[in-house]
């Protein structure tokens, strides 16, 4: 029982959507001891996101990627916020609705996830670098 | 002091946006027992989302049902995840809008909601089926 | 170790995005004698939001209101929660896409955020009075 923290980064990535569920499970082995709990993932950044989604069919994350773009547009005329180039902004406003950090329950040992469930990095940016994550597992 | 896990499933409802506040208080009689706490719920799907939001009038559920299906139309273009049918890929779009886990706060035996606030099933499939929750209670 | 739990107010703001670090640092002493741990902030009302996002430039404020804006317009002629004004459908949905509640990692005394990462309020109602926050603390 208590709380175990710690922090680490993913490698940079293109812009989209991207499954991270076994490098989460790798950075963090004390999962395993874990019997019943929660995981927060937190990460350290306002334009990427995490979120949990389709596992299986990349396609789910390809129209992730496709949509989100549609429903927040590069280069709208009454973006005030420009100087960091047009993906930013967006980047911004998608960080907002899709949330910094996601709590996962851990059973036996293991992420207690759906079948189909996988974590995601979503990347809102051209270029955005490596991005910091905190994990704090609590039991 | 400590985490009480349990899992629970909820009966297969129509598409649109649901109050289980009540639903979830009979699954979990262990909220009456904790002064001070968060419960974390968690749906293991991916085309269904947990959310918090009006408690009274049920047009606010019917309006959010049809304001989502605008924000994220079916059948647009540009989607390569199509063999579910239609309403799949919006589905996933929507769970990672609303988000798979919700937590609240428990004092003094009860959801410490406000007072106009429940929990919402949003069901984004046309026929999604029962869905499964992990509740993590910690105090 | 255990959970700290508290209650506070929020002043009446204007609609829109309002950075509340500081506001949140000095409502929460306790912050300062958690090594690890992690904050839970619970808004309860379902016109309001609490989000993370830039805490540098005004302007990532002013844009974040104004496609939000757009992306739920007030007035859509499908609405049939439309009785408390044309603003009140739209907090209800911005709400639930952005969300209820933030949890926060706490590291030697300080809330464990990104650089360029604050808290936010969103107010998404014109005239939305004082808003009250759960907060719960868990080491």
């Amino acid at each position: 029982m208590g709380i175990f923290q710690t922090t680490f980064q993913l490698k940079e990535r293109a812009r989209g959507f991207h499954l991270i569920t076994d490098e989460i499970e790798l950075a963090l082995p004390e999962i395993q001891n874990c019997q019943a709990g929660i995981l927060n993932l937190f990460i350290q950044h306002t334009s990427a996101s995490l979120a949990i989604n389709e596992n299986a069919d990349p396609s789910v994350r390809v129209d992730l990627e496709s949509t989100l773009n549609r429903i927040v547009p590069e280069n709208q005329p009454h973006f005030t916020h420009t100087y960091e180039g047009p993906d930013d902004m967006p980047a911004h406003i998608k960080a907002a609705i899709l949330g910094a950090s996601i709590n996962l329950p851990i059973t036996n040992g293991r992420l207690n996830l759906g079948l189909w469930q996988g974590i995601y990095l979503c990347e809102h940016r051209n270029q955005g670098g490596p991005r910091n994550i905190v994990a704090s597992l609590y039991s």
